[in-house]
C-alpha cells in the first residue's frame, strides 16, 4: 500500500475548508476536523442575528462540501491538544490522530478584555447559536416594551447598544435601526417601534478604521439616518442587565439599555498555546513567511489564528477577513501538494492580494474600499451584494439568499423573525383596560421611510 | 367612547389565528395571546425535524399576520389560569385580562401515557424547538456512527425508531429512511448511510387508522421501500438511552437503537382544567354544539383542545387536524360578530366539512383520502404538495418552500442539515490508522435509488 502523507486540518472555516479542497488532486490523505457539522459563512452571520436570513442559508454541511473528494475524511470532533513533538492531535472522547502535516485553522473567539462577566449581558457574534440568541434578545425587547407600563423602562427596551465600531458593529447597528424603522413599524399597539434608539460605542475617533476616513464619515452619517447614535472616543467601563456605563473625556455616564451586543474584541483560539511558539498579545501565532511555525516545517497556522504579514519582510498584517484565510489555505495546500509529489524546491513566501474591504449599513447603503476605489451608497451596496452572493458556498444557498434579499427589499420585512428558546420573564401586563381598548401608538416623529435611501 | 366587547383569544394556532382574522370587521376589540411570537404551520413541522425546511419557512410572526387589522392587539404572554366566574385570564408576570368573550385554542401537547421519564430519550414534535432537537439527534447519530469502532454500537446509531403510526410517525419514518438512502449516501467514509434501519412501532393492526385500509397497506409498503420496518400490534414498554423494549403477542423484545422519536399520544393543554366543565380522558373539553362550554355561553373552546362532533347529535368526532381548528375558528367568529352587532338570533350548531386527509411518505409518495377518493403515489404526492403550499401563511413562505422542495427533488439533498445546540459526547476515534487511510464504505446492498419511485 502506498504511503501517502496524512494531512490533518483542524477547523473547517474559510482557511481549513479551502486547504482541504485545494488538496483534492494531491497524493495525500486528508482528515478535516471541526467541532461543528457546518461551514459558516461568517460575513453574513449578522443577517441571521437580525432575522434577515435563516441559519441554513449561510451554513453549509462540511461533509456535503467535500463529499465527492475521495481523499478527504470529515470528522465531527474537537481537538483538545496538539503534541508537535509526537505529531499527534488529541481529540474529545480520548482518541488521537497522528499527522504528517498539520494545518491549524481554528480562528478566534470574542474577548471581553478580562471582563468575562459581561458575556451574559452582551453576547458576541461568532456561531449560529450566538446569532439566534441575539435575534431572540432583539425581538423579545420589543415584546417586553409592548407589555411595559413604566415609560422609562419602556424606553430602555427600545434602546439597543452595540459595543465596537468595526464592520460587525456597524452592520448590526444599521440593521437594528431598520428593524424598528421599517420591519416592525406597524406591528405594535402600545409602542411605536420607529422610536427605536441605537447607540454604537467606539473607543477610537472613527468607525471602520480599516477603511479610508471619508468612508468612516459616510458610515457614521448613514447610521445616524437609521436612528443610530455613534459615540466615538467612548469606552465601556461597566455592563449589567439594565445598562452600560461609559467613559469619555467628559467623564462617566450611565445609559439605561436592555439589549447590548458585543462587537469589540477577539482573541485567538486556545489551541494555539500547544504549539509552543511566540504569539502576539491577542494570542495569535506569529508564523514564518511560508505560514509554517518556527522549527516545525510540517505545522502551518492560517486565518484569524495566525499573525500573517502581507509579504515576506513587510510590516503590514493580513486583515482578519475571509480573503486572508482563503489565500492562506491556498498557499499551504500548494506547499503540501508540491512536497507530497516528491518535489523539493524551496517553499515560496505567502503574499497577500488585497481585494479590498466592504461592509453594509442597510438598505442601499454600503462602503467599499479597494486600493483604487473608496465609494459608498447604492452602487457600493450592489457590489457588496454581488460579491457576497458569489462567495456563498453552494448554489442553493445563493439562490435562496438572493430571493430572501429581494423579498426584504420589496416588502421591508425580515424573513426569519422567530423567537426560539426561552421567552421571558416579561413585564406584567397592567396597561390594558376592561374593554381591551387599543391606544393608537404615538405617531413616528423622526426618520421616515422616504428619508432613507431607496 | 363606544363600548365594544373585548374578545380574548388564547393561542394563535390555526383555530385562534383564524378566529382573530374573521373578526376583522366585527365591532369588537380582540386581544390575541400566545406564548410564542410565531404561528406554526404544524403539518410541515416534521420537515424541519428532518432538515428539509427551515424553521422560518413554516413559522410566521403572529404580529405580521394581523399587523393591518386594527382591532387586534397581539400579546406575547402565557395564560396561567382562567376564572370563568370573574371573566378574567391570569397572565405570566402577574397581570390579568378581563374578557367579554373568551376563545380557548391552546391545543395539545405530547403524552407519554404517564411515563414522563421517556421524554428525554424519545422527544416528540410540537414546537420549533422540538423539531430542532430531533434534527440534532438524527444527524448527530450518523456522526457518532462514523466515529464508533464497535460494530454493534455502530449499528445502533444507524437505527432509528419511531413510536406511533399516525401521520406524523409515518412521515418521520419515511423521511428517516430517505436521509440515509439518498441525502447522506456519499458523505461518510467509515459507514455506509444507505445501511440505515428505521423501525416504526404501532399498537394497532395498521398505520394511518384515519385512512381507508388500502391506503394503510400502501403506506406500509412505501415505508418498507425506504428501509422502514413497520411493526404492527406492538407496544413499547420501556425506553432508555440505548434502546426500546417492545411487547407483542410473541412476547417481549429488546431492540438497540440510539435515536427514538415519539409520535404516539397527545393530551390536551392543561388550561382546560380551569374551565370546570366535563372533559374526556385525554383532557379535551366536551363542547356544546355551538362550541361554547356548558353554562358559559361567552366561552368557546376550539381545535385540539375541544372534543367537537362533526354535527349536532352526530357520534363522529372532528379529527385533530388543521381543518377542524380553522372551521371551528370561523364558526366562533361568526357567532361573536353577529352578537356584537346586536343581532340576537339563535346560535347555529357547528358542522364540520371534511375535506379529506393527506400524509406524505417521501419522494413522489403520499396518501390522500376524501369521501370519494382514496389514492396514493405520485399524483397523491402532487396534491399534497399543492395543498400544503396553498395553505402556508405568507406569500414569501410559499415561494421559499416551493423552491426548497424543487431543489431537494432535483439534488436529493436537504437544505437545513445543521446541527445546532450541544454536540456530543461522541464515541472516541480509534479507527483511523497512522496514515489516515480511508476505508471504502461497504457497498450498499439493498434499496437503490432506482428502486424508489421517481
Amino acid at each position: 500500500m502506498e504511503m501517502r502523507p496524512h494531512v490533518v486540518i483542524i477547523g473547517a472555516g474559510f482557511g481549513g475548508l479551502e486547504t482541504a479542497r485545494r488538496l483534492a488532486k494531491a497524493p495525500v490523505q486528508v482528515t478535516l476536523l471541526d467541532r461543528r457539522n457546518h461551514h459558516l459563512f461568517q460575513p453574513l452571520l449578522y443577517q441571521v442575528a437580525t432575522a434577515a436570513l435563516n441559519p441554513a442559508d449561510i451554513a453549509y454541511p462540511i461533509r456535503a462540501a467535500v463529499a465527492t473528494q475521495k481523499n478527504v475524511r470529515v470528522l465531527l470532533a474537537e481537538a483538545l491538544a496538539i503534541d508537535p513533538a509526537a505529531r499527534t492531535v488529541a481529540l474529545d472522547g480520548g482518541g488521537s490522530l497522528h499527522y504528517d502535516y498539520l494545518v491549524v485553522a481554528t480562528g478566534a473567539t470574542h474577548s471581553y478584555f478580562g471582563k468575562d462577566q459581561w458575556a451574559q449581558f452582551a453576547p458576541g457574534l461568532k456561531s449560529v447559536e450566538d446569532a439566534l440568541e441575539i435575534r431572540r434578545r432583539i425581538f423579545l425587547a420589543y415584546e417586553a416594551a409592548e407589555r411595559e407600563a413604566d415609560p422609562v423602562v419602556q424606553r430602555e427596551y427600545l434602546t439597543f447598544a452595540v459595543v465596537g465600531g468595526g464592520p460587525t458593529g456597524v452592520e448590526l447597528a444599521g440593521a437594528l435601526g431598520e428593524i424598528g424603522l421599517l420591519t416592525l413599524k406597524k406591528d405594535f399597539r402600545s409602542i411605536d417601534p420607529t422610536n427605536v434608539r441605537v447607540i454604537l460605542f467606539e473607543g477610537t475617533d472613527r468607525v471602520l478604521r480599516a477603511y479610508p476616513p471619508k468612508l468612516s464619515t459616510a458610515a457614521k452619517e448613514s447610521l445616524e439616518k437609521r436612528r443610530a447614535e455613534v459615540r466615538l472616543n467612548t469606552f465601556v467601563t461597566a455592563i449589567d442587565a439594565t445598562g452600560v456605563t461609559v467613559k469619555t473625556a467628559a467623564g462617566e455616564e450611565r445609559i439605561g439599555v436592555r439589549t447590548i451586543l458585543w462587537a469589540a474584541g477577539v482573541q485567538a483560539s486556545p489551541l494555539a498555546a500547544f504549539l509552543d511558539v511566540p504569539r502576539d498579545k491577542s494570542g495569535r501565532v506569529i508564523v514564518n513567511p511560508d505560514l509554517s511555525i518556527p522549527d516545525r516545517p510540517n505545522v502551518f497556522v492560517i486565518g484569524d489564528l495566525a499573525k500573517m504579514m502581507i509579504a515576506a519582510g513587510a510590516q503590514e498584517e493580513v486583515p482578519g477577513v475571509a480573503q486572508g484565510a482563503l489565500q492562506g489555505g491556498r498557499h499551504v495546500a500548494k506547499i503540501i501538494a508540491t512536497e507530497a509529489a516528491g518535489q523539493t524546491s524551496e517553499r515560496p513566501a505567502f503574499r497577500y492580494h488585497d481585494k479590498g474591504n466592504m461592509a453594509t449599513i442597510g438598505r442601499a447603503e454600503a462602503v467599499v474600499a479597494t486600493k483604487s476605489v473608496a465609494i459608498h451608497g447604492l452602487f457600493a451596496w450592489l457590489m457588496w451584494w454581488a460579491v457576497h452572493i458569489f462567495f456563498l458556498v453552494g448554489f442553493r444557498n445563493r439562490v435562496l439568499v438572493m430571493l430572501n434579499w429581494m423579498w426584504s427589499w420589496l416588502t421591508f420585512q425580515r424573513g426569519a423573525r422567530l423567537i426560539t428558546g426561552p421567552v421571558g420573564p416579561l413585564p406584567p401586563i397592567t396597561t390594558i383596560d376592561e374593554h381591551g381598548d387599543i391606544p393608537l401608538p404615538r405617531a413616528a416623529k423622526s426618520v421616515e421611510l422616504r428619508d432613507l435611501p431607496s
